[in-house]
């Protein structure tokens, strides 16, 4: 049974669930991940809906704006909030409007055709990548790496990982500076949606483009978490699990630093090694 | 570096790679799961591109016509073929024909809304429930499961993860029968995709709609795996990981039982417990 969502945070929902202990079932609380479709407005046309975890939505919708290349610089999202005045009450929040520079041209067909393939546009790794290149700038990846800061990454991501200590169900993503200070961490259900969120953070609150920022992400580095972090200028990537061959491929054609399997003393550099001392 | 596919695995690539152990790197050969776009076609119309892992395109195709509901059943689809007229040879393997039978009228529109909106239609959780539900059946959970066949399932599924064991980087979903013995394991780098190769082998194996069969995935249980189960009839999902909220309330008014957390001696039923003996 779920109920009402955490009053203070909109992050987790309560739940009473059985929980068995070897030949024991007893009845209990828990708290599981919310997750909640999030429509994105863009002049008062539905431009996407993804399932989100709420909390951080105007983040989330701004770093999907980048992302997606909806826009090209943070500069020309005018404004974001959440819409007061949507068809039903309990939609509220769960619709956000952007405002866009005049200047900005929403290309509907492509953005849907984008989201539509996950992201893809071809119908073979080299299409993908081309698609995925076409809109962005290779990075061009000044100054190296230290394997020692590279090393910490997932344990001081997984430190600001709040809710999955929770709920246990939860991605995380965290930008992290060139000392491997983590600058800010978002959790949410989707792990695309928690590399938007944190791209959405900084859009604000740092210099644009990121220069020497590190992205570190729970689980697995698959081509759209590439995709998006090309498309926000950030050239490392780190990650306690695997990469796919089309995420190592993207990587090392757009100057990222893709590093995976960062666990205890371990750690592989699959694309621009030659950065990391 | 990413080479070619390994010729005897379409589901693996080859890779080179610095691995670094303390403080010694050296580069070696490395196996990654593979991540290619698969389009999938109807009378020559795209009507989807999912990024998977190749192997098993067929199943896929099959799979994710039943689950998004294209095809209210298996009959309605007359064959399945890749296709070997494409514009560029290099994406034939990444082409999927779908010959429907004639009755059947493919609602694009609804298709593209359902994909573009990660399998939601509302705005809310609500609305995204009432969307799963109105193409489905609520499933009438007869006969109870049995706690001790439940908790064998991860393990189950785990010993038939072969490119798991390779790549260190794929989901997996298997479909077992009543005594939790495996019928089918399939893996993909995408979680939805592995359980529409599940759903696209039963269709032309077992009986349809199933009965008494159970999903066990890897990972976390989201909206968007619950829906997949109720289109395909599953009345038990089991994982070692945690569900949604969301997935929760779906699973909750469409009759799934809802299984998470199944690691030791320890399992959490967070739906229709009532069937958990």
């Amino acid at each position: 049974m779920v109920d009402a969502p955490d009053d203070d945070e909109p992050g987790v929902a309560q739940v009473r669930r059985v929980e068995w202990i070897g030949e024991r079932a007893s009845s209990g609380d828990d708290e599981l991940a919310r997750e909640e479709p999030l429509e994105l407005r863009v002049a008062g046309v539905s431009i996407a809906v993804v399932m989100r975890t709420p909390g951080h939505d105007l983040e989330l919708a701004r770093g999907f704006a980048l992302t997606e290349r909806i826009v090209a610089h943070p500069a020309e999202i005018v404004s974001v909030r959440h819409c007061d005045r949507v068809e039903a009450p309990e939609a509220e929040d769960n619709v956000v409007q952007l405002v866009l520079a005049d200047e900005v041209v929403v290309d509907l067909v492509r953005l849907r055709r984008n989201l539509f393939a996950s992201s893809s546009c071809g119908v073979c790794g080299k299409a993908s990548i081309e698609q995925a290149m076409s809109c962005a700038t290779p990075l061009v990846s000044t100054g190296s790496v230290e394997m020692a800061v590279l090393r910490e990454l997932p344990q001081r991501l997984r430190a600001g990982q709040r809710l999955f200590d929770r709920t246990g169900g939860l991605h995380g993503a965290a930008l992290c500076d060139e000392t491997g200070t983590p600058l800010v961490v978002r959790e949410d259900v989707g792990r695309h949606n928690a590399v938007d969120k944190v791209v959405g953070w900084a859009a604000t609150q740092r210099a644009w483009p990121p220069a020497g920022e590190m992205l570190a992400i729970s689980g697995r580095i698959s081509f759209e978490i590439v995709q998006k972090a090309l498309a926000a200028g950030i050239a490392t990537i780190v990650a306690v699990s695997a990469p796919t061959s089309l995420a190592v491929a993207l990587a090392e054609q757009s100057g990222i630093t893709l590093v995976g399997f960062v666990r205890g003393d371990r750690a592989c550099v699959y694309s621009h090694a030659a950065r990391v001392r």
